[in-house]
Formats: C-alpha cells, sequence, structure tokens
C-alpha cells in the first residue's frame, strides 16, 4: 500500500498515518473539523486534502476513523470517491456498519489501541504495535483485498485476527463494553449511598480505585457504543444480572461451597489471564516498603535496572508524604523476582514475594 | 496502655504487637497456631505466652484478631480470663460479634490495613499510618475505656472513626465486598464464554486486568467475610441489580439521555473520588513513551526526584520487550506536572499531561 488516505484525523487517523508514512506510503487526510486535519499536518501525519473526495482520489487504501454512528454514510461516501479503493474502518462497533454496507471493496476493522488520550496531539506511530487489530470480512469481500489490508495492518505493528462483525460486538460488549459499566454502575451507585451520615466515597480504598478508572470516561465515544452495540451489551448484562442472581441465593442460603468453588473459579481465571498477558513467564509481585519523598523510586528502579533486572509494572497504594507506601514490582520470572528482592533487601527496604497472580 | 495481649498473631495480631513495642508498651502474644506463634515471637511482635489465659493475665488491653467466624467465642473467652482488661477486635464485620458479644468491656474494631498479604512475616509497625480504624462503641460501652482505646488506635498511626457495627457493615458491603464480588463475577462471567471459538479473556486488556486484580483472593477471609455479612452484601447486590436493569431497560429504549446523565454523574463522583484520595491538590497523568528494557525508568524518576517531584502513583500499560510502553505517572499539582513533562520532553520522551480524574 503506496497510497493511503485518512479519513478523520484523530489519535487513531492520525497514528495510522504517521505509521504509514514511516514505512513510506504518501498518505493523504481529510477531517471534517479544519483544527484537528491541520494538527494532524502539522505532525507530519497526513498530507492534507481539501475535500473527502480530494483525500481518497488516487488511495489504494481508506481508512475510515469517523464517529460510529457517522460510520455507515462515510463509508459509502468514500466507495463512491474512490471507485477502485480498499475502505476499511477502525470504529469500535462492526455489526452496524458492516451490514450497512456490503460491498466487496469495505472490510471492517477494529484496533484495540488509544483510549485515554484522543486527538492528533497524542498520536504516534507505535501505537498499534502488538495490539489486536480486529478484521471483519464478510462473504462478499475480495479475498485479495483482505489480504492485502491483513499485510497493511501488519506492516502497522499490529496483530490482524478476523472475526465475524457480531462476533466481534459481542466479545467486546463482554471484555470492554460490560467492564466499563459495572465501573460507572458501582461508582454511582457507591457514592449515591449515606449510611448513617457516612459517605461511602470516602472510606474507599486502592482496589476500588483500580475498580473504578475508567468510570465517567468520554461520553462522545461511550455513549455511542454502548448504543450501537446494545443488543450484545444488554445480553452481556443481562448475563451478569443472572450471575447475581444465583449470588444471592447462595448468600441467603449460607451455601459457602457454592462461595469456595465461585472464588476458586475467579482465581484460576485470574491465573489465565495474567498468563495471557505476560507469556514470558510466571509473574512475581514485589511489594517493597518505601517512604514517600522525590526521588525515593530513583534508586530502587537504578538498582534493578543496573542488574537488567526489568520492571513490568508498577502499582503504587498511595499513602502520604509523612506516611510513605507500599511499592508492588511487576517482575517476570521467580529468578529475576529474587534478584531484586535480595538486592533492595540489600539497600535496607522490607520486601515481600509472591506470585502475582 | 503499658499491658496489651494479642490473640492470633497473623499480619494484623503481629503488626499491632510491633507498633505498641514501638511505643513502650509489653506485648504478651497467643495463637492456636504454635508456628504462627513462634514466628511473631521471634519477629518481635510479641512475647510469645503458652495459653490465651497466660497471654491476657494482667492485660490492660486485649485484641483479638482471629477469624470473624471465631470472634465471639474467642471474645467471650478472653473477657472471662482477663477480668479487668478492654477487648476489642479486628474483623473484617462487626455486627455478629457486637450482637453476641454485650459486655462494658468489649468495644469492637476494625482497621482497614493489610489485605494483599497475610501471617506474621509480612507484619510491620507502620501498616496502620494513616488508615480508618474504624470502632463501634455500643450504648453499654464504658466511656473510659472507649477513649482509652481510641487513643491507643491513634497511637499506632490510626485514624479512628467511631460507627454503629451494622452501619459499618453496610459501608464495607458497598465500598469493599460488592466490588470483590463485582470482580470475581465480572472475571467469571467473561472467562466462561466462547464467542465463535474466541475465548473472550484473550482479548481483555490492561482496563479489564485493573477491574478484576482483586478476583479469586483468599477464600479462607473472603468465605467468612460473605457469610458473616451476607444481608448487607445481598441488599448491595440487589440494589446493583435494580441499576443494572435501569441502565438495560435505557439501552433498550435508546436513551441517550439518560447514558449522558449516567457517565456524567460517574465522571463527578470519579473526580470526588480522586479528591478524597490526594487532598494535597489536583492530580495530574502524565503519559510517559518509554521502551520497555531494563533501566529505563531509572533515568526517569532519578529526573524527577532530583528535581524533588514526587510520584504519588504509577500505571504501566505493559506491553512487551521488543515494543516497549505507555508509563502514567500520577503527580499532585499542575505546576509539579508541567514541570516533569518539560523534564522529561528535554529528554526525549513523549510525554502528555492531562489531569488524572
Amino acid at each position: 500500500m503506496t497510497r493511503v488516505a485518512v479519513i478523520g484525523t484523530g489519535l487513531i487517523g492520525a497514528s495510522v498515518g504517521l505509521a504509514a508514512r514511516r514505512d513510506g506510503a504518501r498518505v493523504a487526510g481529510f477531517d471534517t473539523d479544519p483544527e484537528t486535519l491541520a494538527l494532524a499536518a502539522e505532525l507530519g501525519a497526513v498530507e492534507p486534502a481539501g475535500s473527502l473526495g480530494e483525500a481518497v482520489t488516487d488511495a489504494q487504501l481508506a481508512v475510515v476513523a469517523a464517529p460510529v454512528t457517522a460510520l455507515p454514510r462515510v463509508v459509502e461516501e468514500v466507495l463512491a470517491a474512490a471507485p477502485d479503493a480498499t475502505v476499511t474502518d477502525v470504529g469500535s462497533t462492526k455489526a452496524a456498519v458492516c451490514s450497512a454496507v456490503r460491498d466487496a471493496r469495505f472490510i471492517g476493522g477494529h484496533p484495540l489501541a488509544g483510549a485515554e488520550t484522543q486527538g492528533p496531539a497524542h498520536a504516534r506511530p507505535e501505537l498499534f504495535e502488538g495490539a489486536t487489530w480486529f478484521l471483519t470480512p464478510g462473504a462478499s469481500t475480495d479475498s485479495a483485498r483482505y489480504r492485502s489490508l491483513h499485510g497493511f495492518v501488519a506492516s502497522l505493528g499490529a496483530v490482524p485476527v478476523a472475526v465475524d462483525p457480531g462476533a466481534h460486538d459481542r466479545l467486546l460488549a463482554l471484555t470492554s463494553h460490560l467492564p466499563h459499566a459495572l465501573a460507572n454502575l458501582l461508582l454511582n451507585q457507591v457514592a449515591s449511598n449515606r449510611i448513617e451520615g457516612h459517605a461511602p466515597l470516602a472510606a474507599a480504598g486502592g482496589s476500588f480505585r483500580d475498580m473504578t478508572r475508567v468510570a465517567g470516561a468520554n461520553p462522545r465515544i461511550w455513549i455511542d457504543i454502548f448504543l450501537e452495540n446494545s443488543e450484545a451489551v444488554r445480553a452481556a448484562l443481562a448475563q451478569h444480572r443472572g450471575r447475581v442472581e444465583r449470588l444471592e441465593a447462595a448468600l441467603e442460603s449460607g451455601d459457602a461451597g457454592f462461595l469456595a468453588r465461585w472464588i476458586g473459579e475467579a482465581a484460576a481465571n485470574r491465573r489465565e489471564l495474567i498468563r495471557d498477558a505476560y507469556p514470558e513467564g510466571a509473574l512475581m509481585r514485589l511489594v517493597v516498603h518505601v517512604p514517600d519523598r522525590p526521588g525515593v523510586l530513583a534508586g530502587i528502579t537504578q538498582a534493578l535496572g543496573a542488574e537488567r533486572i526489568n520492571i513490568e509494572d508498577f502499582e503504587l497504594q498511595h499513602v502520604s508524604p509523612e506516611r510513605g507506601g507500599a511499592l508492588a514490582l511487576l517482575i517476570v520470572g521467580e529468578e529475576a523476582a529474587r534478584r531484586a528482592a535480595d538486592l533492595l533487601d540489600g539497600q535496607g527496604y522490607g520486601v515481600d514475594v509472591a506470585p502475582a497472580a
């Protein structure tokens, strides 16, 4: 793909532009918002075009990065304006656009990337490195075009995964939309209660903050996602409600056996989740007791870096400047974790090591 | 309190011992498990006693750190063996023990501390620094004894908060037991689905891992908590189910207004939660794009430490050794966050800054 067009030059569109240009493609871009287009052009993500038609005019591939509700209309417009191009999109839901647009040249897509930030200012060419990029070829899809799009997605560093549009939406309903909904539901429920004068939110700890980190996220994106994927999200919520009812019944009858199996199943699933995320080896958690003052972390990260021990992730339980905190480091491999613990122990820190899952 | 007895010398009991001895108290300890008692003694947390009676014989205060289901029995035993002592406990639920034991000398308690680790090996005297420590005085409580226990808890560094036992359990049902239940429910639901051959768990990302971090936690503790606090947990789950149903109805009718209000409410609640956790000032998130290799974090933490900029918390989205990742640093104060961003930008890192809430 040496001539690419990007329609919608926000975070995802501009990142596609940066990555494709890095690989030598010519990338034309258009956005209905002139500022968004100008910024993407200024950052070197696209050559700005005066119209959608101008952007796609000689493209081999057009990538539509528009809001999900606008996708069917914009994709049809691009197909009409670029009679030879392969057209794809990057929307978070796939059934609606794929049933609205039935054309051998259109193949739906969805990279699992971005989220916390938005806009071309945050674009970067490595955004898709290692990310799953769902593609939804249909019965009418031209197979040569599919192979070519597959290669393009892989060239951006992503891992293309073919999936049926409906299956995509049901997968995302479970792994993304349901957790988002639960974060909002949990936070709003806890915040709305008052218990004999006590505000429960004030008594919430670190794990509650972890669970509600995504709560209240970008309404412009999420309202559309929930409405577009309403059916699959409702199915996931109904399934969830059924599980809540089973738990309530077990609690009502005092069924300790149910609770033991239920917690055991969760522990096994958590181990599987961690194995999937860290295929390189056993993930270990080091809890290091540290004073909460500027610079104290440098010694720790330096010491581990000097020993070529990689910190995979941090979990710092915030306490306060006076009181210090517990810094949890995730490290792959028991041997590396032991070496790290010995090293930090030698520096006078209290350290606990345990499997992270 | 110069003569303290600790019954049950696990993480919490041994930490109480260490903190009280630090402050000059004599601390006798007993545990039904000889190894747990020996380890606590070896670590300097308690002077080991041969029996519960021997431990409490001349105590002014006895702290019972036994499993919640054993509390009524053990507390009564301690009250009988130590006719002058004030007696408290540290159990995660309060209604059961406080209704079973009605004695002017007994006052229920619950420090919000510990959790990830267990056993005396992880005990430390600072465990309670800054932690809320609920106390549940009743109508029959001797007020001089309450003041004295309040002072003891404060001397450990904790913040004593008086609450009715039932209100305590309803508070914890919302802020701790419900989130725990939802983490287990979500993880088990997602793991049990197969969608046209795709395992949803394999498509889960960082925010899903955040939401299920507590899933599958210590069944020995959690089965008891769920059963002891069954009524309040069921009430919280039923309230949650009602909210799920309202969301399902809004999705079914395509009610975008409901979704906008619901997400907006969650965003406001999230801001309040973050303000409660970080009262010192506005919490800012810096997202720094870093290669994932040993030692790369040292330069970052060193540079910020040298400038006296304190990192409150880390959120590292793990990617892979080849691909690097996005390191999110939480920093209090816009000015400090800007300085940090400029500093890291000067070192060639891509940095985004935004309010964390």
